[in-house]
């Protein structure tokens, strides 16, 4: 019952549900699917769970799950395969599919080359319109196809025609006549998430691809595009908090347990630096142990300032609104903005400390430090957040996963040792 | 010469050029567009920077540049007009469009009838693509169509027809031969996100949107559910840093640090919160100041912990991976994976601890209370990322936004009550 549930279910929901069940459940259902099934759910598959079902297929049952899926999605999956098994699974495919898959393997996952698919309708510039329908009513129509592309004896691109004008047009109109020129052209070079900020700004539905010469290559669709989308929106959530958007939310406990494992491996060297700073100043927490309690606060609001600034710029890179041109008025405001709010809560939290030690002989002197310690970690912890981005990219990491871990070290630092360094000179 | 990059410039790459501005260059900017292309600028700014200039411009002037765009874009722009701003815009505009877009704003804006334009085509079931292809020739094809609708003499939707099949038929087929009747419906009522993954899994360029009665009212097309996407993953990453996915980059000093100053504040309170914990142990510090050097220790992990699976459940459910069915089964496992990175970095910091503060007496109970206190508030962090957002969501709040805050005032009060609460047994 379950099986045949199973079977009638689109792939992409059997994904889903796959994606959604705890590991036992998963194998299980995995275990229903029908084998000419399994080659387009794989697709449908986060990079992990995939590659779990993928290393569990024999080479040719691989082969055989795998026929019929579009050439891009079908490298996809190959490209992450070992070497060997590659091999194996590519010597049971038939020769038109490992050429084609070859073919698509040339260009990076996270290149146009990469999202491209292969099956372009092109006609030539000057037949009619009625000799291309008949040519469509042969060929059919892959998915997704909402224009056919116009070439030269080169195969060098000369526009697209879409399906709305061959449609709206009488039979014997010339190709040529309906030929738009001015469409949005992508070299199988382009990194993938240029790809979808133009698929994103132009509203389309699918591009051409083309090679240096302009010859046509491939083209794009929206479906693979709005996966880009979503993976690169994932990828900077996840990478906040140490994680990956490959990441199967239902891990067994083990394998999750080792990956958190380093996360928190990292964070402890960072506190561990923190907690040396203190260590510092250890006499004068002994002569005034208020500064023990107030220890968390500067660090604290200096790591949220700094956060807020990182996500901002890393968002704005990310959208292509940040760039060299703009980044020094951004970095200029952004420190107006914690110069402001340092003082504000300087004077909030210099007050307060001022009543809440009022009985201390120390009091006015705390109220002091802990003010100056805010407005320079607010300085520092939104400069940093602000310049960061930038800088991690120019030695090709990733903000969004660094950034974070880096900032709060940095806050956490200058916050203990801005506190406890002003309390020590007022005290000692 | 600028004016005239601008007004040949694609309107979402200007779009694209005032949002990467800052504020002053941004007015000039906006001041050298040609009326006529405003509203189709203002379409696709972001929210913050749209209401800018709108409250800038007379609402004769707004009702003129925003003649010709899409009800459903229209609806967004009026839909935040103040009503007074709103009634005289609509006034200004022709009866029809008036009529359009009072039908549009019925729906919230975050719903599929917010999200669908009124521009279907329909055609009769027993009509001929002949017929279909003289009337697209006479009335023409809205952007994005990939399909018409059929529907019956009540407007009940009975099925689509893709352009591909006209296109590939004989002239004296009927409609209802080439009927796709298996077509994802839509209900108007349907929220936005779940549009947006109905789209991403069937890869649907366009659906049809009906009412409870399954009577046509309109369409959503794929450019507009790619805005959704991009709009919910910023959201969920600004959200987690206290901004908001509207902020603009380029905001001016005083109202980006007005915003900021809220989310300080806020942090503020909890972290008072959790200092006010540690000077209920002030007399144990006194005693033993090595603890105010270990303090920022076990907080910090346990909220890096936490927000491990906090950021993990919440991408989990908003790809609708976590439900009611499987919440325990995850609860369940991130317990699992936080016992096992409790007890291993508690032995880890334990030992450190140990041999950091061998010369001291109490060296050995500290390495228990700080193990301890690992172990627990591990424990209690992933505990807490794991059921705050199903918690939050029941209470209407969103888990991106307070989650974070909450989890981390949890772990910090959990974190130091426990570590200097087991070494107060120990040493008073
Ligand atoms: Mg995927
Ligand atoms: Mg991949
Ligand atoms: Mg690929
Ligand atoms: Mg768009
Ligand atoms: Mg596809
Ligand atoms: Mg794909
Ligand atoms: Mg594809
Ligand atoms: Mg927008
Ligand atoms: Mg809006
Ligand atoms: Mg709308
Ligand atoms: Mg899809
Ligand atoms: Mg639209
Ligand atoms: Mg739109």
């Amino acid at each position: 019952h379950v099986r045949m549930m199973l079977n009638e279910m689109p792939p992409s929901d059997v994904a889903h549900l796959l994606e959604s069940s705890p590991p036992r459940a998963r194998n299980l259902l995995w275990k229903l699917v029908n084998v000419e099934r399994e080659g387009d759910i794989l697709n449908y598959l986060n990079d992990e769970i995939r590659n779990h079902f993928v290393d569990q297929m024999a080479p040719e049952h691989l082969a055989q799950a795998l026929e019929g899926l579009e050439v891009d999605d079908l490298a996809d999956i190959l490209g992450e395969l070992p070497e060997s098994v590659y091999l194996e699974v590519m010597a049971s495919m038939s020769e038109q599919d490992r050429h084609r898959v070859e073919a698509a393997l040339i260009f990076p996952e996270d290149t146009a080359g990469g999202l491209m698919n292969l099956d372009t309708i092109t006609v030539r510039p000057k037949v009619t319109v009625d000799v291309v329908s008949r040519y469509l009513r042969m060929k059919g129509l892959p998915d997704t196809t909402d224009s056919i592309y116009v070439v030269d004896t080169h195969d060098r691109l000369l526009g697209a025609v879409s399906l709305a004008s061959l449609i709206t047009s009488r039979q014997e109109v010339l190709v040529e006549e309906l030929l738009n020129d001015n469409v949005e052209t992508i070299l199988a070079t382009m990194p993938a998430n240029e790809v979808a900020q133009i698929f994103e700004r132009r509203d389309l539905l699918s591009a051409p691809v083309v090679d240096e010469e302009g010859r046509l290559l491939g083209r794009i669709t929206i479906d693979d595009v709005v996966d880009v989308i979503r993976e690169e929106a994932e990828h900077s959530l996840m990478s906040m908090a140490g994680l990956d958007e490959a990441d199967d939310t239902f891990a067994p406990v083990w394998s999750s347990a080792r990956r958190r494992a380093i996360w928190l491996g990292i964070n402890l060297l960072t506190v561990l630096v923190a907690a040396q700073v203190i260590g510092i100043f250890e006499s004068t927490i002994q002569v005034v142990t208020a500064l023990a309690i107030l220890q968390p606060i500067v660090p604290s609001m200096g790591g949220v300032a700094g956060t807020q600034t990182l996500t901002l710029v890393i968002r704005g890179i990310s959208l292509g609104h940040v760039v060299a041109g703009n980044s020094r008025w951004l970095i200029m405001k952004e420190l107006g903005v914690s110069v402001i709010n340092g003082i504000l809560w300087a004077v909030a939290v210099g007050t307060l400390t001022y009543f809440w030690f009022q009985d201390l002989p120390q009091a006015p002197m705390l109220a002091i430090s802990i003010g100056g310690a805010m407005v320079v970690n607010l300085i520092v912890g939104v400069f940093a957040g602000a310049t960061l981005p930038m800088i991690l990219r120019k030695f090709n990491m990733d903000p969004a996963l660094s950034g974070g871990v880096i900032l709060t070290t940095i806050t956490d630092v200058v916050g203990f040792f801005t506190l406890l360094g002003f309390a020590t000179l007022f005290f000692v």
